[in-house]
């Protein structure tokens, strides 16, 4: 409901009516609109927002949005903005702008707030160190526990988290992390080395983000300690961090099964231009690789000449095929971003989905029989079923073990995307049919 | 390095390696290696471990997992292990157990355990209720800083979460929440009035799990309180779990975005059988429907022997068509689940799809006609060429309306898959092919 209204306020100019909806609304609500809208539209309703609400709908922004926002604000808005940012924030705003607004951001910083950022900014992008936190509130394991409560109290309003705290020795060694629900639980008398977790998993700033973030995931942490190459603590990598860095790599990794680039930012928001840049280089390569069925068929075109019904079934079998190894592609690409699979499974992997595709070719054949039979003649109907079956289970096959193999290669699995899988069984699968066809046809 | 060692000692038998190695391990890697493994060596692989660790490993599987385990206890093992678990884990392993087990481990939990576990398991699956945990300490609106801390003391201990702590008034009505952070950090005599976000967003136990996971997610919350119908509170949904049923909802998508349904539990223990069925109805209503291009190209086979050629860039059409519909879906479901577009957008995609579609196609077009004129002969490139655009412009409307009508009509987008758009943009794909050849050929 309050879409519909909003579109009327912003047609009828109702600036007072634009106030009372962004009064009514939560900032992550009132952030998605800004996403979704033009950008003067968006610069026009951020300027409506009281000043703190506008920080919190600022914090709830993509980067490409933020931006947005930023280039319509005038010095001293834009300053106070990209200041109170939190600086793993600020560094992906940074990373993904262009060089010039970076160099305005950087220009209007404290010197403190620049340093930190220009440090997050010199990790690799994709790595842990662009997106911790390293403003955190370190305790020592001699402190008592009323001691550490004390230090936290005076330390904590900066961090971006006070729930993980890592525990440091007496030579500002990191040693493990004491979580704010054992200190408040425990009496003020005890120690913090007592109640400190030493075996916490810690990741280095260089480590892949997408990895840490589902390390956290299974070990169910809030916080992840993030240590340089010496051992040395320079951050934690949040939990709403690691949500965020899940989400967007599922993002990436289902646009790429479907062949497309991910782009970053809103949906609605991206041009023509824009998604079709996404999607076009994987349909050019596709539709290069795609003259290999039309060189198949230019073999057998004698063939399909004496006996033209094999070219009724073409679609319906290279069609089949390309499903049954989408899914099995997809099963795997899946299994190896969530970690349920290894590269060195693809033995084990190929075995198995072997069967699997042989048995499902074998009941796809019994329908593909019924209608052969019935649309054109059996012994053509036999062609076609048994080159489903062969197909099947070759398609599951190479579905299967390809993004494995990619990942052993260093390959992002992902790109092991279901029309490529399609595309290659395509051809590998007309050639079987026509093998089968000058078989069973005795041609 | 590890799993090949694990492998070899399971292989010898290597009991007091195997010790070693459970004892070099974190918790969530070993609780990975029980749901790769056949069921006895888990159940052995377990019974090495020490009570404690036993339990924190036991947490960390998925409900299959942990019913193949407990299937292998003694009683007492068995029930101290369900006892100790948290009430909405509890849940969420009976609501997908076998009867028979259920009862087994209702009749074993305590009088206290065996209410609360009774409450979730009375809301829907999928629902909220079913995620939730009951057990929350909740605080007074009128108490100071200090009497709010020294109560989270006492009861926290059995609580899932303190940092978020539920507020309620005098007449124990939900007002809102307090985070244990700003209790920390606020000075002791100050009033949890003083602190309180009433503002915060609230589920009702019976929404749908998934939607109150983005919306934490997207707010940014570690804790989202949850309500009945008269606005009680009853629960608190907790990050991890939000983490969670996130990443299930994204794999249950990417598994139907493949035309496949989604399984629970682990690939590599999942049965050829469980595999094959999770794949085969899409498998068989795709290939039934696939019958339509063979009856297209029935009405065409006077063309088609008339003119042979045309049957060679069959694949290669309904393949880039094919491929272009599926960058569409994929985008569009992908958009509806994260949020970014809503039913109601369905005539603005649909335009801007159009043009990406069309856009797309004119390039693709192009390579079409130059691989088309090298391997044939102009005219015939020409009727590939003018298909293309038009196949691709359609294909990228169908494939970007149909998730958007599907959520409309009150069905799960993500059932829109690629291959399902694959195969109707096929049949009509061959119509529009036949079309243009019968214009432009003069047949």
């Amino acid at each position: 409901m309050g879409t519909e209204a909003l579109a009327e306020l912003l047609e009828t100019n109702d600036i007072a009516g634009m106030q009372r909806w962004l009064a009514e609304h939560p900032p992550h609500e009132i952030a998605d609109e800004l996403g979704r809208t033009d950008p003067v539209t968006a610069i026009l309703l951020f300027r409506l927002l009281d000043k703190n609400e506008a920080l919190t709908v600022f914090e709830e922004l993509d980067p490409p949005d933020q931006q947005k926002i930023l280039s319509g604000q005038r010095d001293q808005a834009f300053y106070e903005l990209v200041e109170a940012m939190d600086p793993d924030d600020r560094a992906r705003l940074l990373g993904e702008a262009p060089a010039k607004f970076a160099r305005r951001v950087l220009a209007g910083l404290s010197r403190e707030q620049q340093k930190m950022t220009a440090a997050l900014l010199g990790y690799p992008q994709g790595s842990v160190g662009r997106h911790m936190s390293p403003e955190t509130v370190p305790v020592r394991e001699e402190s008592t526990v009323e001691q550490a409560l004390e230090r936290i109290r005076l330390k904590g309003a900066d961090a971006e988290t006070i729930y993980t705290l890592p525990v440091v020795d007496d030579h500002r060694q990191f040693v493990g992390t004491v979580t704010l629900r054992s200190l408040v639980l425990a009496a003020p008398h005890q120690r913090v080395m007592d109640l400190v977790n030493a075996n916490v998993p810690r990741v280095q700033a260089t480590d892949d983000a997408e990895d840490a973030a589902r390390l956290m995931q299974e070990a169910n942490l809030l916080g992840l300690p993030v240590v340089d190459s010496e051992g040395r603590l320079v951050g934690l990598l949040t939990v709403d961090d690691a949500i965020e860095l899940i989400e967007t790599a599922d993002t990436e990794d289902i646009a790429r099964q479907s062949a497309a680039s991910p782009w970053s930012g809103h949906y609605m928001s991206a041009g023509v231009g824009q998604l079709a840049r996404s999607r076009v280089i994987w349909l050019l390569l596709l539709i290069v690789a795609a003259t290999l069925t039309v060189n198949v068929l230019q073999v057998f075109e004698a063939t399909l000449a004496q006996v033209t019904s094999l070219a009724l079934f073409i679609p319906l079998l290279v069609g089949t095929g390309g499903n049954a190894g989408a899914q099995a592609a997809t099963a795997a690409v899946r299994a190896l971003a969530v970690g349920e699979v290894r590269a060195g499974d693809v033995l084990r992997v190929a075995w198995r989905e072997c069967r699997v595709g042989l048995l499902l070719g074998a009941m796809l054949a019994a329908v593909g029989l019924v209608i052969g039979t019935i649309l054109v003649d059996f012994p053509v109907a036999a062609v076609v079923s048994i080159s489903i079956v062969i197909v099947c289970g070759w398609a599951a096959v190479v579905g299967s073990t390809m993004p494995l193999l990619a990942k052993r290669l260093g390959i992002d699995p992902a790109v092991v995307s279901a029309p490529l899988v399609t595309t290659l069984v395509d051809a590998t699968g007309l050639l079987i049919y026509f093998l089968v066809a000058h078989v069973i046809l005795n041609l």
